[in-house]
């Protein structure tokens, strides 16, 4: 449902529809009608408009902010809301219908005996000495990220597991979002630049490749390319509009070819051949520039903007 | 065959072993056999005794240092004796043994008729502008490999590709020692290790595996790790002895999973999840160290020693 | 004075040494001594026996876990004791001896008629928020990194920032720390380690200096260095003993001088030429290792280990 | 003197103002001169009209052109016409008027008496084995840069050195137009971004320093800025038009500042807090791209575009 559809329902269906985002916690809903009511009506804090929220990421800052100006007490009840993982491995039941989806996906039905046994044991700990449920976003997760977050965290100090059950809680809330909401008009997009640090110029002529590897359902190749003189690709973003999704890539950049064409020095088995690059698109709202810098001997990436 | 072995043999099998690896070019094992007996003499120019060769790397840097020593002239005729890699692939013919093996595996066979016109075109204008053949070590390269490397080179100046071909030349000779020698004892091996540019420390228990890619005969899973608090492997080098060998190689790490456990902060679909990192071990007798530099938001790795 | 000379005092005076550490809260000192004895008579939780303190790096830890242990209400107490920076910077007076020091060297009282105001309305808006006063680690702080701290830091939440101010309480103590006691036999040490990534070897033969900028008493060339075929300095750590000192520093690497002796391409004015890195040491029980990665158009280093 | 101000003249001032340009080959101008004259009368090779030149880099590249164009033969020639770096040093006479004060900036003259005995044996073993004198753009270089080059370069192949001559002779011709002409409307520029890899985002509110190390006459501050919310710099290149002068340059950093403003964790004596990037401008009419990725625990730059 696009975003600027579901906030101008009535409030009470609004409310119904924001209420799962947050766990257990439907005040975070009903404040956000409140507030988005009183500004509409010129009642705001300031008596100044409020732009309309057109966007997710709009609709999720503005529910944070909601949760981020409560008290603490608010934060921990919002924190011991949250469902205990380990009873749920077990039960698989009484869960938020978001979190059930969320953590049979995570493969946790998969836990050995022995795995379930540390699960269990750092579980307890865990609730023993923070004295609140650990709260772990499950939807990308494997049972690994589990046991092995559970077991890392165990080790905080009480107010940095408090900051980071926060967090999680908010990652929990804006997966939710992204499942049930979608911009009106998503501005994402997917930029690509090769740099060659060997030279000291942009890579001309590299061949690249950009696979989708999830969501399963539509994996496969989603665009090939060959850079141009400035080490860009022709013909503007690699993905915009409804072919960029939310979901994890690869880029796969031929990096040998293009440095035998330079007649640059690469060893007979090239130390760099075909360069793979896979990365995670998590905002549908933001621009995502995924360079390579590379020489036959190292190469780097980042999150650029 | 191991090269001691190899290389005690009577001066005539020796000669025999050595002659196919650079292109019709019997003078340079016949040097290299000549030497070799003036120094076990006591005849070298120095008359120091020279350590005996047991190492595809000494034997290759033997090699090449004759090559190297040898007039312009000498170099000329060596680069002419090289096949004209379009000639060869229409017929696939008339090849020094090794030469038809490297040029069935760059699947020169696949051409298009459009590719295949392109490459005729290109190859005829090389031969022009350079009076020599285009030489490419194709054993790990692809039709895409062999079209951007001619196109590129196309646009050198005589004596950078005169520069290039040598290197191609000893490149070649190098693939071909390391098909019909061995090291008397490989030394090389392969090290990890894995720093979080996040938190300013090693990467603590970080699963990692290693699989092999090519030879296809021997690709699959080699290894499976968690990192040390120090960001390295336990139990030492990830690959030695006879488990290092020549090919293609892909480390898969754990990253995400790694972030989690620390409580460090990564968006709801990872930026970096599993990073694979794909490299190629080119010399028996070399240390690869092939570390991760990673934070969530950027990764670097480098052919380390 | 020594660690372990320190500890093995009196309880009484045990607890003088240590009381400033942590502003205003005697408890901790106490705490520390107390459970010390009861360590040292074997009443330890378990009733193992304790490793004797001998570093100021545990020390340190073994203070920051007697406060991470405490209650969130001690922990909100040990906050609201730290001064009002801007108070202070009228009055200078007050303050404990330590915090006098630190922040005098960050120059607060350069601040301009301007930046005052500025100051003082972030601060009292800081106050206002989150109903603590602005923590921040002075020593090594100029007046901008107390104003742009204290604007970025507004925009936290509570309970980030709450984290902060936690952060930054441990790291005064730390500060504090240094500033009294030194470890029995520091063990820290320097080393350096250049890769030439355009030619994917180590750099042979580079020309390296190791200045130290600060403290300004002991500023000046420490030493001079040529890295040998592995990239590394021959004769082990650049800096270690009495001479791995906490302060600033700065590595000059002759980059381009290296690039010329192997003939790879540089411009006319290099894009690299002398590299400087300049660093920081924080602990002298630690190793660092800060290497250089460069190509004639790129470079990059990192805190290793 | 602007370049089309300098190729509208007669033919023969043409030919006097760039026959010292390559050393004692006026055949280079002279072709040069016949070339565009031809062009200019619709007898170019192929007939067609021929863009003016109105840049330096126009300017060298159909120089180089040129000399790429010319035999084996001429270009030894042209390499042998270069006087003896060595001779030189004892004499510094009947060098053209470029080559002297070229080298009198080396600072060879400064050589100590075990230097210039290390340089005299290494300069005529390079002779020895290559037969043409060692040729070295020196007007960026100190004793040291032609000391180590010349150890290094005497290792390498004869066609690897013949390229490499080659190389720099280009080298000298471009540092010689640089230092004779101007483009018509020099279009470089200079910018930059700062991205912060620790929080995967765009570095905003960083204080940045720009000064310009040499030419001395220049030397000083030359911009100071702050980052936007992009990480870039506000108003546009930092450096253009008359102020984007060829030479050395260093941004500063106020890398502890920023990050204490996000209240990312940095050392009490951070690891990186102010942090300088030295780096060349060689080309007045490229875009000079010099970014920062910055974590507190590492950095990289490089030469984009």
């Amino acid at each position: 449902m696009k975003v600027s559809e579901a906030l101008c329902k009535p409030s009470d269906e609004v409310k119904q529809l924001l209420e799962g985002l947050y766990e257990c916690s439907p005040w975070v809903a009903d404040k956000f009608v409140k507030e988005r009511t009183a500004q509409s009506q010129g009642k705001g804090d300031d008596g100044a408009a409020t732009a309309p929220i057109t966007t997710v990421t709009g609709l999720a800052k503005a529910l944070k902010s909601i949760v981020d100006d409560s008290t603490q007490d608010e934060k921990m009840l919002l924190i011991r809301s949250h469902p205990d993982l380990c009873e749920k491995v077990s039960e698989m039941a009484n869960l938020s219908e978001e979190s059930q989806d969320e953590q049979s996906r995570a493969g946790l039905q998969s836990l050995t005996v022995q795995e379930f046994a540390d699960f269990e044991r750092n579980n307890a700990a865990y609730k023993r000495k923070f004295e609140f449920p650990f709260i772990l976003a499950v939807r990308n997760a494997t049972k690994y990220t589990v046991l092995s977050a559970m077991a890392g965290r165990l080790e905080n100090s009480a107010q940095q597991e408090f900051a980071i059950a926060m967090q999680q809680v908010h990652k929990i809330a804006w997966m939710r979002i992204l499942a049930k909401f979608e911009s009106d008009q998503p501005a994402g997009f997917l930029t690509c630049h090769v740099l060659d640090t060997a030279n000291g110029c942009p890579a001309r002529n590299m061949r690249i490749q950009l696979h989708r590897l999830s969501p399963p359902e539509s994996a496969g190749l989603v665009g090939e390319f060959v850079t141009n003189s400035d080490g860009r690709l022709d013909g503007g973003p690699a993905l915009k509009g409804s072919d960029f999704q939310v979901g994890s890539y690869e880029w796969t950049f031929y990096a040998a070819d293009y440095f035998a064409s330079r007649g640059t020095f690469t060893s007979g088995t090239p130390f760099l051949d075909v360069i793979p690059i896979r990365f995670g698109i998590d905002n549908p709202d933001d621009h995502y520039h995924v360079p390579l810098l590379v020489s036959p001997w190292n190469f780097s990436t980042y999150r650029g903007s």
